[in-house]
């Protein structure tokens, strides 16, 4: 029951697909769950997938085409004519998730597909879903629900509830409209489980419903659902009338793919891409941040080219331009960080700007003391001299206490703009910081140069 | 009934706090969501968290307890007595939610509070569930659950379920089990709410059940509800017999927590802080990374060090000590960032590691020599330097080369040995490359002294 996916399955099931002992392995493949069943495909061929569905049974093949990865699923459906995605697929499919597929098909296509479905209740809500937003509530949420109205009694709604059901995969809530299908509460099974007979569902709701409007946006939803422990969230018009239900399986991916998403652009990784991802498509979602990286490093060049006279002086000062330039980086990521996660999980509490300000001047500056004493008791030590001493200890507490602010306020600006702030973090931040940091120490090595 | 926290709010509420204006106050924080109160006493001082909560609802209190931060939490238990605890929080919990505030307290005040628990059936709970260690399926499970005996008949089996569902706050599945209470399968709602009088749990039962046994860690209970889209998972025993569930809630939770943890991580901060945390603790949570970046300042010069005679030969060689040295740490972290999260996701397949090195050496490849080919026109052009332009160019592309394979060599490496893959991304990676990258630079700087 528990399935473990290993090489040497994989390699047992293509000798099957490309002999003839596919009696069995249709026998075995369809016992799988279709989220292994889809990982299988990731590890095959696209005809070897195209052979493999030849094998699968009708509802298992629905639910295993969405649970595949978007580029399986294309090169899978690309064979195949607009009547049989209708008829063998989405047919058999929740509305969210025929939308979903749906939006990755061609204009042209889409428009076949959905004149082929047989079920016009099905192509209704799936046009209706496919106006909205991929990450809008009304693109998340399916339009199967089980709803009853506030006057109904308790036998009435149990037999419509029945009439309902047979479309749902899971009963979570039964909500609660009035007669212009507004949403007023929720009714639980649980009270409905434990109701005496004669009941109206005026007796048992529970008025208290949390909604979100169609157009609110995915991260948003999250949050309130992780917030409030919810499981499903209903989804309501301008109006407030009762549209659709978002479940929370979906909102645990939104949940990864904002966190995946953070962590990499705090990698220097502009696209969201996995190990798996062609030679091509990781080159391309590397490089542009290498290049903003290159561009610093030329900067940085332009800066200490200024300062050659200074350093014709003093050429120990080469030695901790690594030193200088990492810290700074380090220093500005963390402070980045910080304030972007505090973003992403609404945790920054209401101090200003100044506020937040000062206090990261205390935090850097506190880091930036212990690490200039001890770069200071090193410098004095081994390169025995108390101007390359002073200058890199300085500088360095300077450019810590200055890569803390600059960390917290870009960020916190990026969103009051509306521009996402994870931007802040990895090469951007590590590269800014970079080249002030040089200006800042070969600054304070000149100033010690004509002092001393 | 959506309740948005502002200032404004707080700020009221203090001088309510303060004054004698309780009775609104008491009417007004009594109809918010607990998790909206939680996020109230996360502004206000300890003192004015104990007054707020007199003037809470028992019920709500209890509620409000579970979601305080745990900082905030300890100080108000601090002032309690064990009797109180027990008596006004504790009983009303669930015994997942009641182990979690239990494990926080000292071992002392744990068994007084045990022993002052008025519900024996909830104080054996907890200690079982105190068994397990908190980041396990046992101590991720509640024990409250609804299961049912494959031989009863429908009708017992509705009046045993009323019995139970009286502790349950949300029914979502109904688990069968056999006569030695080992988990044999699942009865949906939804087929019971279907069903024809007369028939008997074995006629419904659904008998594909997935379930963790207690020792399971909480990622990777969190890969499973993920990837099969699951919304509770039955715990069982050695034996298989049923002895908890674990809710959808609380791995949301775990998925948070790991994502914030490998992105503070990456930012080189070694505990879990947000930017509300005291100046204290966000300094002791930054310091050892960069201690570590220091450390690597110091190598770095060491290494310059060690080639100060190719220094005064070719002094323009410090101005690209920058760009070397940013360009490894950046391709270090994009990618041991891809590694990291391809093995926290699972997404990593079945390539050996010297398929992904080679992988990794083509895009490094690419990646160096378009960032190569850039540097050594701008060399030519502005600085006219034939021996520079070679220098940069040629240790670019290899320090890109070497900082790709090192990032994604070391995460797999520690995965191996079982040690966080994560603490090989951020500061420590490009520290190493830092050093390395400088090697290569002026090692070919001095080759070039030596050819040209």
């Amino acid at each position: 029951m528990q399935f473990e996916l290993t090489k040497e399955y994989i390699s047992e099931l293509k000798d099957c697909l490309h002999g003839d002992l596919k009696a069995d392995l249709l026998h075995e493949v369809n016992k799988l769950h279709p989220a292994d069943i889809a990982d299988i495909s990731d590890e095959l061929t696209a005809e070897e997938v195209a052979l493999l569905y030849q094998c699968l049974d009708d509802e298992i093949a629905t639910d295993v085409l969405i649970e595949l990865e978007e580029d399986v699923r294309e090169r899978l459906l690309r064979n195949l004519t607009p009547k049989e995605i209708a008829e063998n697929f989405i047919d058999n499919m929740d509305s969210d998730d025929a939308a979903d597929i749906m939006a990755e098909l061609s204009d042209e296509k889409k428009d076949e597909v959905i004149s082929a479905i047989t079920d016009s209740d099905l192509a209704s809500d799936i046009v209706d879903l496919l106006l909205y937003p991929e990450d809008s509530a009304g693109g998340l949420m399916a339009k199967e629900l089980i709803k009853v109205r506030i006057d109904w009694t308790l036998i009435k709604c149990l037999r419509e509830m029945r009439k309902q059901a047979t479309d749902i995969e899971n009963v979570y809530t039964i909500y609660v409209v009035d007669n212009q299908e507004k949403l007023i509460g929720t009714l639980s099974l649980k009270k409905l489980l434990l109701a005496p007979d004669g009941s109206t569902v005026k007796d048992l709701y529970f008025e208290d419903v949390r909604s979100v409007k169609a157009y609110e946006m995915s991260d948003q939803i999250a949050s309130i659902m992780e917030k409030y422990d919810l499981v499903v969230l209903p989804v309501v018009d301008e109006l407030n009338r009762l549209i659709g239900r978002i479940t929370i399986d979906d909102i645990v991916d939104v949940i990864k793919e904002e966190a995946d998403k953070d962590y990499q652009m705090a990698s220097g990784i502009s696209e969201s891409v996995d190990s798996s991802d062609s030679v091509r498509v990781l080159t391309r979602a590397r490089l542009p941040w290498l290049l903003v990286g290159l561009l610093g490093g030329v900067l940085g060049a332009l800066v200490i080219g200024q300062y050659e006279d200074t350093l014709q002086i003093y050429p120990e000062m080469a030695l901790f331009i690594p030193l200088i330039a990492a810290m700074g980086g380090n220093v500005g990521v963390q402070s980045s960080a910080i304030i972007v996660q505090g973003l992403a999980n609404n945790s920054l509490g209401f101090s200003n700007l100044f506020q937040r300000l000062g206090k990261e001047f205390l935090v850097a500056l506190l880091n930036g003391l212990v690490c200039s004493i001890l770069i200071f008791i090193y410098t004095i030590i081994f390169k025995d001299s108390n101007e390359l001493a002073a200058t890199v200890s300085i500088a360095l507490v300077l450019v810590i206490i200055f890569a803390g602010l600059f960390g917290t306020f870009v960020p916190l600006m990026l969103d009051k703009y509306e521009i996402d702030p994870a931007l802040a973090t990895g090469p951007f931040i590590t590269t800014m910081n970079d080249i002030v940091g040089l200006f800042i120490y070969f600054g304070i090595g000149h100033l010690m140069y004509l002092w001393l």
